[in-house]
């Protein structure tokens, strides 16, 4: 297909791909806001089950990330995209090699939901459950950043990474004292700490992809800049 | 800039574009294995000062990150890529996020280097470094896989990562057991436990790039695939 390129695409035909493409992302976002949600429900209630299906699904989520690249890469291919319309295909790209690597994490999650916790320790479960919501919050927010094209969301949900990033530290203070007073729970309690510290993981990537979101919008890269600096590129009239 | 695209490049600058493009990846890569030499070398002979090189150096593998990954979306939009030259620059987003998350580890193995360790510790020390040489050595080959971008040797680097995991997997269980002998060293050990996984976590992303130099070369994403089909796709005459 041989087409001259002006710089911009008058094409709707391929406003409805890059349509589609979106929507594909925010499915697979679905998938795996799914699979955090299962993640932390296995735990709370220790099912097994529920974990034992969390770990298969995995493969529909590295399923639906080579789909969509392989569909982004025959966009640009075949569509020439410039300007926001390439923009908005490479933040796809990021957004979900995020994702993917969110699902593995919940992978990682859902692997001690498997294990047995005696009656003592099911406090621990409690807390990294609490930690699990707040990080299925951001997860959720940044989704919806996501397909609103909301940067002022994005930036929001950017920061309350912060509070995450406390809770976590906070618990893992908590979990080495537990290990110093009952020495034999350790490897039970490391697993807890892995698990506590991909819900971390998992709130950082969310930031990354809140960045893609400002990024599309204002057409500006705002990866380790300050929070002013994002906040001056978000509050901008565009 | 308009031109008709003809679904091939012909121009001997695009050529030369995306050989300074690679050059860049190759320059960032330098950096990055630097930067991971200089962090064991600091575990080694825990030296503080160059601990603190190695945080502030991380800057400049942001910035490098920054630039090619603006230098290939301009390329994209300017040249209108195709077929191999497009899986390039795919490839090269890919590999540089990649190389600036290995980065991000790299800091954290640093920080480790800036504590204070008893000499009855020092062995924890040694065997980190013992981890962190085959972790330098799998950057080291991959980044050569990419430079020659030679899927045979891709498809060798991808493979060590298991012994890796294995070497990983063993120091893991002996750390726990030093923390169950001496709950009191629990905190210090837990930052060898973090380093010693940001070594493995290195590693997996020294697959990634393994399996961009495979799709680069083969225009297949062997992602997620079985190690037998990776090789068939390495081992097919192209």
């Amino acid at each position: 297909m041989e087409h001259v390129n002006s710089g911009r695409h008058i094409s709707s035909q391929f406003d409805e791909e890059l349509k589609e493409v979106r929507n594909a992302v925010l499915s697979m976002g679905g998938v795996v806001e799914k699979q955090l949600t299962d993640a932390i429900q296995a735990i709370k209630a220790s099912d097994h089950e529920l974990a034992d299906r969390v770990l298969s699904n995995d493969t529909r989520v590295n399923a639906l990330e080579m789909d969509i690249d392989n569909a982004c890469t025959q966009l640009i291919a075949k569509r020439q995209p410039t300007a926001r319309d390439l923009r908005q295909i490479i933040a796809t790209f990021k957004t979900i090699a995020d994702l993917e690597r969110i699902g593995d994490e919940v992978k990682r999650i859902a692997a001690v939901a498997k294990e047995s916790f005696s009656s003592e320790q099911q406090h621990l479960l409690a807390a990294l459950e609490n930690l699990g919501q707040l990080v299925l919050n951001m997860l959720r927010t940044v989704l919806n950043a996501f397909a609103r094209m909301d940067a002022e969301e994005a930036l929001e949900v950017h920061r309350t990474d912060q509070g995450i990033d406390r809770q976590y530290e906070g618990m893992l203070r908590q979990l080495m004292t537990y290990m110093m007073e009952d020495p034999r729970s350790i490897p039970k309690i490391m697993d807890v700490v892995f698990s506590a510290r991909s819900l971390e993981r998992i709130g950082d990537r969310c930031q990354n992809i809140a960045e893609y979101v400002i990024y599309n919008v204002h057409g500006k890269d705002v990866r380790h800049t300050s929070d002013e600096d994002m906040e001056q590129t978000v509050r901008k009239t565009r």
